[in-house]
């Protein structure tokens, strides 16, 4: 099942439930005005939800209007962003002359939920000299999660998956990694691409709660980076029982992957520049590929073996302030 | 103005205004059932909220019953914790044996918004080996801020005050600081006093953006500290600038000043327990006070020079996971 939040003009969006195809979708109804109601009622709300998938799969159904997608969840209550790609930590500690993380925990810092841009919604930074950087990444919602759940009973909290692109702004990264404190102006509202996938619908993308497709990024028309999801060191489950060890997770609660990357990063790319940056000073002893300029367009799109895109593409344009 | 969260078992709770002494209060109606709905359109919330104040003044209202006072927003959309009492960051940096942090910016993490605990309610916690301590400070509620705001801008957009108990776990403090990525499971839900206030209403106790009022600890019944919160090195407007540096703030963030700490603290106290261990490791070189116990209680309430409380009192205890 595949659901997408259409702009009503209220924060939180009406929830439509989408056919296979991604042309065609049912409203969810009065009773989930919203994504963020029905994942704090999810039992109920889930077999509401698949009875209008059938519906749709019987052909009923309005034209989907592509202009009209925000994100799934446009706002919500916590986002915990983990950084489960040891290649891109490893990079990262080159891109950013830190000192290497222990790693005897997962990494996870809590960013902004209170705005998730749409899929092709201008994302607005104060300038380039913040070193604006896209990172291509998966994340899934949980429905309420007790303190204290173990990593096998997370994985059936898992109710949707997500495609993300955290918004990175690279000068504050690293002075704010330094104060221990984690990010607050280095990481500003995310984008989510238009379609949140319940995992069973993901098939074979969807093992040992990874998300095994391949995620192709394009900067400005250039093919970037195709990385796969499979590549993380411990599943989105073990970071969702990681960050319950000590509180409840809130119903709608997003978990994120961190940076999509692979070992074999030579073939696919890589899923930031950040990282390509730091494969060019392992290379040649400096970056010589700048960040992002205000006008620039990224693309992201996660897609199987068939060439099908399950959550759709984000595509979207960085713009100044003033815009 | 005084508002305060009355439970009514929806997770926003029923928002009241609250008469000068305490003793009385009249719903804010159905048009503001929440204050998150209020702050969302402060305008005009405020004036309708005023006028039934004076109503409060006039002798109407009905008992409040501080057995039914949640935290006065009992979930918001975003929590932006700062650290800015210089005395506590370098007492902490004794306690946790780090590096000195650098101050070029203020300090900030992003903590968990979905849940704040009611200012009696119990703080349940997995264990007591997972070092529990109390961090007693203030707080305001600002509604939208545009990203870019100027720290004189900002002071505007300062719309109550609140008083936090900022919930900790010191066992995984240092390990989340080292990996530069904040605080997850080192910062549970906090606990918020009775009564969200109006700068005005602090008079002489709003000064240059700080609550100069001393925030009086008890641990199990003995006075633990009285710090004032006049020695912030920077004002709260200046923190939600910083916040707002690279992203708009939603209406109903909170940002913390973090723990209220004094130069004087031999003569004050400290208004934790990592401090005073802190300040026990440069006396004798090693910290003689344990953390919190299960059953343990503490108090914390601000009060003025004319010993009144504005804020209410924050009086919980500590409890297991089966509680």
């Amino acid at each position: 099942m595949r659901l997408a939040t259409l702009d009503d003009g209220t924060p939180d969006g009406r929830l439509v439930v989408v056919s296979s195809g991604g042309e065609r979708c049912l409203y969810a109804g009065p009773r989930w005005p919203g994504l963020l109601a029905a994942i704090e009622d999810w039992a109920v709300a889930e077999a509401d939800l698949r009875n209008i998938a059938t519906r749709l799969e019987n052909g009923e159904g309005i034209a989907l209007d592509p202009d009209r997608l925000c994100a799934p969840l446009p706002r919500t209550w916590q986002w915990l962003d983990g950084s489960a790609f040891l290649t891109h930590a490893r990079l990262m500690e080159v891109a950013f002359a830190t000192d290497p993380i222990p790693h005897d925990r997962p990494l996870m810092y809590q960013g902004m939920s209170d705005r998730f841009l749409g899929p092709t919604e201008d994302a607005r930074f104060p300038g380039a000299e913040h070193g604006i950087d896209f990172e291509g990444e998966f994340a899934v919602v949980v429905d309420h999660v007790p303190m204290g759940t173990t990593a096998d009973e997370a994985m059936r909290h898992i109710k949707l998956v997500l495609q993300v692109n955290d918004w990175s702004l690279r000068a504050h990264a690293v002075p704010e990694m330094k104060t221990g404190f984690g990010f607050i102006l280095a990481k500003p509202a995310c984008s989510v691409a238009p379609f949140a996938v319940t995992p069973d619908a993901l098939g074979e993308g969807w093992h040992d709660g990874r998300v095994c497709l391949d995620l192709q990024i394009d900067w400005n028309g250039q093919r970037f980076g195709s990385a796969n999801g499979r590549e993380m060191s411990v599943g989105f489950h073990d970071l969702v029982a990681h960050a319950a060890l000590t509180r409840d997770l809130a119903a709608g609660t997003i978990v994120g992957s961190g940076t999509v990357a692979n070992e074999g990063y030579a073939e696919v790319g890589s899923s930031c520049i950040s990282e390509r940056r730091a494969i060019e000073i392992i290379a040649g002893g400096k970056p010589d590929t700048p960040f992002m300029s205000l006008g620039d367009r990224v693309r992201m799109e996660a897609v199987d073996a068939a060439g099908h895109a399950p959550f759709g593409a984000i595509d979207q344009r960085v713009v100044g302030p003033g815009n």
